[in-house]
């Protein structure tokens, strides 16, 4: 995405569909297609069936590797043929997308996967077939093409949902603007989409940790108690299951500022599967967890033990119910919890006390026992992390 | 809230207990709340039953008024008797959570109704009873306080999450910090739950209008196509259904800026409930229609007359399916709607049709149709919106 260094400066003048001159990142991505689009010509040239060979994203493909701690995928390969009956709509389709993809790069503009969808779908020329009949086609061929060329979504202009806010000692250049997010807004840097090299830098940080929290309502807890000036760190919040923006950009604060990566989540399962998604990656899109996973991330809490440990009233008792039970086993069984004896000690804990608890329940005691006396007591002490 | 004015000035050195001096609409808000436990003592004192009126929440005691053109409530109240066991579960509920709220108040601290919850959960004194069981126990008590003395649950310092963004040529305060809405990164500016004034001032604006999309990927599509430049406008959207801070902030852009606010939304059921939520509020909390509805918003687009006006293609189709069509009829009983001929048309039109359309699926023509043709035809002719 050259789309910062070009247009920002122009701004407002540049028409929707000049072709910018593309350098550094989009130059690259773009080279990629253009790539698979030459080898496809020059099998054609060569009299031989056009074909592109796609790593395989099934689970079968999916490895944890626990040295590196994240989901990876193998090498497994298929191969997608034109003259293939079964193969030749998919073919299509995907030439179909990697031209947008070339399209968007060239003209400097991003679009969702819906909007994507769309600007694919017609007839096929000379028949009454669409090219999309559902957006369920084109989002895998998207994921074909990412994980064929190894770029990540976003460096192939398609924007997600953003979600999430983050506040701290830390300045952004986000489009050229220079952000300070400690004065940001009583909610917050709004973490866009895209949050790619080219369209955000760190200027400045002198935050030393970052505290992820799941939800809107919490994160406003610890900004209003000004947790992130009295601890000096960076407050985010994924509003849920951390949108791809908000996890691409934890891992480059990670890996950019070394800056560790501390979350805290309700005591549930659905706690755990966020924290394993920050952590690990997902299954589904398992190759991008060489670039979006945060495989040193921690949780710090709630556990299991704290009911005990906080002296906790029964007031944050939550029973626990059958789908919960059953997503627990799932999750023990998952390769990167399994065999880890403190996580196999926290989950099973979890399920003897027959209930779980949620941040929020910590107002239970005071309004801010949360942020001015649990986290600062998690913080110091580190046997209570669970990684 | 005068959190602002007292707190931003102390930033981070405030103990999070200490009382802040009232002023302003805190005051009021605080000085209502003690009026009710004045009267509650004042009658125990007369040796009478303590109790107070609430007004009723319920759809028996909502009206559509057309001049104002908002949902309200009527006149009915309720008498919440301290004497009667039927009543006094509620009665002690009431005070406990009214008490909540004058602690926040008083100590310049927010909370979410979670945190509400968990705050006021504990045993009855001398009991194995819980004081609240559920928070589907706190929330009507604290609508029932809401109504009771006419403040908003944001005066009354209790907080939702916060969705949705917000761009264009405003110059916003937001917690003492001057926020220029064009320089705020490429997903705006996140609007919080809590935009009352004390906490949000316009400082300079030269907006023309406000449009409202419903999803941030439409918001986007605007905000990368420079559409608040080149048109002058603010830009906002909801992230589906518009949140509470949202709703104000459309409020208050069109009180105290006089901005026309322009929605865009989906031609299909969810579209036009989301319209009508904006314009004249909820049957749910009718009771806050006065400060929150924008009743002269208008719908311009996408309209079930707009397939053939626009020249689309078969490709946007989405066929209705009995849901969609049960809700459309809904939706046309709906007193704010029936009767107008124009939204019989339009919704008529859409069943007849057969078929339902996105605002993204104007992509389907081009990228930027949307931004550059569609939308400003429909900005250009007036008789083309819903109102």
């Amino acid at each position: 995405m050259a789309k910062k260094a070009s247009k920002t400066k122009k701004a407002a003048g540049a028409g929707p569909s000049k072709p910018v001159k593309l350098s550094g990142k989009a130059a690259v991505t773009a080279k990629k297609i253009e790539g698979m689009a030459e080898s496809i010509a020059a099998a054609a040239l060569k009299k031989r069936s056009p074909a592109f060979s796609i790593p395989l994203r099934a689970l079968s493909n999916v490895r944890f590797d626990p040295k590196k701690a994240i989901i990876e995928m193998g090498n497994s390969k298929q191969s997608r043929e034109f003259f293939d009956l079964s193969m030749a709509r998919k073919f299509m389709q995907t030439i179909l997308i990697a031209s947008k993809f070339k399209q968007l790069i060239s003209e400097g503009k991003t679009a969702s996967i819906r909007q994507l969808y769309y600007l694919s779908k017609h007839d096929v020329a000379g028949t009454k077939e669409k090219t999309f009949n559902d957006q369920d086609e084109s989002d895998p061929i998207i994921e074909d093409i990412e994980v064929t060329i190894d770029a990540l979504r976003e460096e192939l202009h398609v924007y997600a949902d953003n979600r999430g806010n983050l506040a701290g000692p830390i300045t952004l250049v986000d489009e050229g603007n220079e952000l300070d997010c400690m004065r940001m807004g009583s909610a917050g840097y709004a973490v866009p989409s895209i949050v790619e090299p080219d369209v955000i830098q760190f200027k400045r940080c002198s935050a030393k940790f970052v505290l992820h929290v799941e939800k809107g309502t919490v994160w406003r807890r610890f900004y209003e108690d000004r947790f992130h000036e009295k601890h000096q760190c960076i407050l985010t919040h994924g509003q849920g299951q951390p949108a791809r923006g908000m996890r691409r950009l934890l891992r480059r604060l990670r890996d950019e500022l070394k800056l560790p990566i501390y979350c805290l989540l309700d005591n549930d399962p659905w706690g755990y599967y966020i924290y394993s998604v920050i952590k690990q990656g997902s299954i589904n899109l398992a190759y991008e967890s060489n670039r979006m996973a945060v495989p040193d991330a921690k949780f710090i809490g709630v556990s299991s033990f704290d009911y005990e440990r906080c002296n906790l009233s029964d007031d944050v008792k939550i029973g626990l119910d059958a789908t919960d039970i059953k997503r627990a086993k799932q999750i023990l069984a998952y390769p990167w919890f399994k065999g880890k004896k403190h996580w196999e000690r926290e989950i099973n804990k979890m399920m003897s006390n027959g209930f779980k608890m949620e941040v929020e329940a910590m107002s239970n005691k005071r309004l801010t026992y949360l942020t001015d006396e649990y986290v600062p007591m998690k913080l110091a002490d580190k046997r209570q992390w669970l990684d």
